[in-house]
């Protein structure tokens, strides 16, 4: 080792004591978390900010900076302690750990600059590293991406549809190390510290695997610096390690996970750690960050094309989901912020249209719905504008991540395509069911559910021009198209689509039961009853106002019809909409596990046809059976 | 290749032919389906059922029986064919494939006698079959399991989950099979036909894996014995074959998943298959099912023990999370058919309880939520009681498996603790806050919300005994015991807790906001002001009848209470409960993305505290600011 190797191991050391001393004195401060976990990563997180990693403290946003993800969430107080150390936090804010008015929450999230994703739901960080290492080869960004793992969330399946993305895509960009301390929260872990094991795995799929001694700075300084060069697939670091470490009452034990030190101990644990320090009293100073390398010539400002107007004629049949793919190919092709992600159905949900178009932003999860998302929540959080699609139920299998999505607030466009019972004879194992109530519990989650292909194409762009996470609903039948291609739908708004001076009740629809209420009007009206149609097409925000309005002109009496189970979708978003005017809502849904069958008979079986409608209508007007 | 092999040879081969020409004609008839998916298991489900497997066709539910999950539910028509030929289903039912009037559904559900889960969502399968075969262990049963996987979905992390469990527990008496045809939906599969890469991941974590020619009968016949023949250890056969196999113009190519054939191509495609048999015109007979071992001495009868009451006392502080795991402990040692499942947080929601008393029927996953819901459904599928339990949030990450939960009615218990915000300072990836939206989506699941330990208690051994889905809701900090022990609590039932003569309105409340609403009530009272206060512990089915009385009784005002997200939780409930009688709820609930803090300072800045609730109530009575 040579002189300036050992001052720069022994200044490494030195400060990842200091973020270990810093992690027990946060907790100990808060009352809770987890400073074991944050002894075993220090001297990881160590050598990864103050030598390996390219960034800017001061702007940590600049896509150019390395990422770093941690994806073990609850090492958050390391997190903060390296970031304190770069200089991008205020030392004394540390002791705020966990109070209701400091952003330095119990796990990470965005609210702090230096965060692009909410983590603590193991085993997300990866896709997200993935994601970003993506969209740095979009942005021709000469970035790396690093993403700390714990050894437990290891058993995660999304950890290892992640892996799998990265080896299709052999994004040596992306260095992943695992803190492999041996110890679960409960328990040891499945494989404790055989590397063999975990080698054995990561090699299987694609990556290149390096067992490590993650106390030992030089080692890990070798070790990065040959993940960062190797060329043509991403590369793990089994860093071998210890709960812990550095303090002799808790290292390597048991029963300590988010365990805080007591004041006392933590006296005991700062001395041990103080006596630890190479460079004299306070330790080495710590090696001063590296700056990022920023390309020359990128321009920031995007101007996306204002996209022509669809092309579609009152009376055409169209599917939305068709609708959907024609829409996101033209987006694509209009601004290089638009991504789509597929999990092998794309000539299902027609984003294959977009591949066309514009294959280099086109990724492949295979079947793999945490893979997809996950990759998106990465990539939006570093400037793309992705848009997942596949069946709306099976956007169900990334629920956590969506939750997660949530949480960080991050600008991604879920798109799910066969919704509800209207796909027909698959049966309930693909239909979309519960993808409303899933998105709708997010309160800054946008649901737009377009009824024809106008809607549609004009929804999708309102989507990627919204900044927040989107659903976006789509159906399988053809359906014909009703408005104009200039029509505007703005988000939060819905339309009158039949309205009289005598309605006896409003009916609001979205999506394909739009058309069993206009059938249901037209029936109505041949008996001499007049009933307002509303399609809802923005089902979060509702638009509160017409549906006021409506509801009142139709003497309170308001009917909802959709393609979703009764709970969580369209008819508790109005009755929530109409609650504090007063007025109850009849809602027509999904209320059984259906089956197999044709579309119309489905829809009629459940409850969800023109005929259902209109007996709702007679009955509330008093002329049913 | 003795003459008898030679001859069961032949004979298998000729029954995949009959399966192969059976699958084309249902999915021609139906006009929808997965023809070329069942081409290319046929051969592997001959040999499967007409030699390896012993089970009773006329007792498809005999626990004895080989399982037989088909994990790749789209080759639904291949699975019917082969139970038409085992006699379970009469053979002219067959061309009702995918009619409404017919439970030959486009993917099997267990409306059939033969199908134990309903599977169509890809990667579901082998956690069914683990916990099938974990059953077998736990009830003595000498049964093999059988799952049949295509390559495809082995891209979904759930199944290196499934994977990973399947070798911690040693499942010699399971067998996956993945046919391995290439081919996905929309483009050829990750490894393709690369065998070998496939291997290297299955032995990586820990499986026996076998390469074998899935078209090659007698291969399949040596591989299925080689299976049977290893101990301490699952084992995989990776089967090489082709999609749309036995036909000329589809086998192999692209472009035909999901797409029936045409009548005329059906007829070429069938003249084709007939041309294969060996056996003569029609093929030889098909191989007599072997049938179970069925161990003497078990009885299927179970009569549980009677619980005695609980042992608390009012007044106790106790979290519900607490209860739970000394409630799930008694039901274990009173009923063999309870078992335990945890994702490595046995500690926080306190089901270690259950594992000191039953340690044979506690069972880890680790951190993999999905293969904890998996394993928990397919036991629940032969006739364990699985309560799977981890925090609220982290069940979202088996949302998927849920959803197929309740397609199949399965009798599975699910606990989620640690909801809402009331957690406090590990912030919000940790609030389970959308866990109600999740569950109460699907029509059949009961969800039971208590808010002290002895409701907790009781509702956990009503959850056991109620059969179907359910859903237990607990919280984490400690609340007084408000309940007498003897108090009982049905399924569908509400408690009253505050009532008078002149109440002004109605305040809902479920667990941890019952407390701020008798807080409210207390301060309302000393203002001179009498609300009603209703504790909901069946958030599904909700108490409507005692709801309607009492909003009546409180002049039709009604306010909701809950910690949790405000769309599709209890005041969702509620107001749909109370909808037909035209009472509007206003709702109180969280709206905003949560941060840390404590408990106490979260539920009131997010709007669900005592003094939120008599701001509210001064509101509707016309008294507040």
């Amino acid at each position: 080792m040579t002189l300036d190797r050992l001052t720069l191991v022994h200044a490494l050391q030195d400060t990842a004591t200091r973020l270990r001393i810093a992690s027990i004195r946060m907790t100990t401060a808060a009352g809770s978390g987890h400073p074991t976990t944050c002894l075993s990563a220090a001297d990881i997180v160590s050598t990864l900010f103050f030598s390996e990693m390219r960034f800017d403290p001061k702007h940590p946003r600049q896509v150019d900076n390395d990422r770093f993800v941690l994806s073990k969430g609850h090492a958050a107080p390391l997190l903060y302690a390296a970031w304190a150390e770069a200089g991008a936090v205020d030392p004394t804010e540390l002791l705020a750990l966990r109070q209701i008015g400091s952003d330095l929450e119990g796990h990470p999230t965005p609210r702090l600059p230096f965060v692009d994703v909410a983590t603590g739901s193991l085993g997300q960080g990866l896709a997200a590293g993935v994601g970003m290492a993506l969209n740095g080869r979009r942005i021709g960004s000469p970035h790396r991406t690093y993403v700390l793992m714990g050894d437990g969330e290891g058993m995660e399946g999304a950890v290892w549809e992640a892996a799998t993305a990265a080896e299709f895509y052999r994004l040596d960009s992306l260095c992943a190390i695992i803190d492999v301390n041996g110890l679960g929260q409960s328990r040891a872990t499945r494989w404790g510290h055989d590397l063999d094991v975990l080698g054995q795995q990561w090699r299987a799929f694609g990556w290149h695997a390096i067992a490590v001694d993650g106390h030992d700075i030089g080692a890990l300084l070798d070790a990065l610096a040959e993940a960062r060069g190797t060329a043509g697939r991403p590369t793990i670091l089994l860093a071998r390690t210890f709960k812990g470490r550095g303090v002799s009452f808790v290292e390597g034990r048991e029963g300590w996970h988010g365990v805080p030190f007591k004041p006392d101990q933590a006296v005991r644990a700062i001395a041990e750690l103080e006596a630890q320090f190479v460079g004299g009293a306070g330790g080495a100073q710590t090696p001063a960050v590296r700056p990022p390398v920023v390309p020359e010539g990128r321009t920031d400002v995007i101007r996306p094309a204002a996209l022509p107007p669809p092309s579609y004629r009152i009376g055409d049949e169209i599917a939305t989901r068709e609708a959907f793919g024609t829409a996101l190919a033209k987006l694509g092709a209009a601004d290089p912020r638009v991504v789509a992600l597929d999990a092998d159905v794309k000539n299902s949900t027609f984003s294959e249209r977009f591949e066309k178009v514009c294959p280099d932003r086109f990724y492949q999860s295979f079947i793999a719905e945490q893979a997809m998302v996950g990759l998106a929540m990465g990539m939006a959080s570093v400037g793309a504008i992705p848009f997942p699609s596949t069946f709306a139920c099976f956007l169900t299998r990334a629920a956590d991540f969506i939750r997660m999505a949530a949480i960080s607030n991050l600008n991604v466009k879920l798109v799910g395509t066969h919704a509800g019972v209207s796909i027909g004879e698959d049966g309930p194992s693909q239909m979309g069911l519960e993808d409303l109530a899933m998105v709708r519990a997010e309160p800054n989650f946008t649901v737009l559910y377009p009824c024809d292909a106008v809607s549609a194409e004009s929804l999708i762009a309102a989507a990627a021009a919204h900044v927040g996470p989107v659903y976006l609903r789509m159906s399988r039948p053809k359906t014909p198209v009703i408005y104009d291609a200039q029509e505007a739908f703005p988000i939060g708004g819905s339309k009158v689509l039949r309205a009289s001076g005598g309605d006896v009740a409003l009916v609001v629809a979205a999506g394909v039961t739009v058309f069993e209420a206009l059938k249901a009007h037209d029936e109505l009206k041949r008996q001499g009853v007049s009933i307002r149609v509303v399609d809802a097409y923005s089902v979060q925000p509702i638009d509160g106002a017409t549906l006021r309005t409506a509801a009142a002109a139709a003497g309170g009496r308001v009917i909802t019809v959709e393609d979703h189970f009764v709970n969580g979708g369209l008819g508790d978003a109005v009755a929530a909409a109409l609650a504090d005017a007063g007025v109850a809502v009849h809602r027509l849904a999904v209320t059984d596990i259906p089956r197999s069958g044709k579309a119309g008979q489905l829809m009629d079986r459940y409850g969800i046809s023109a005929a259902h409608i209109v007996a709702a209508v007679q009955e509330r007007v008093g002329k049913g059976a």
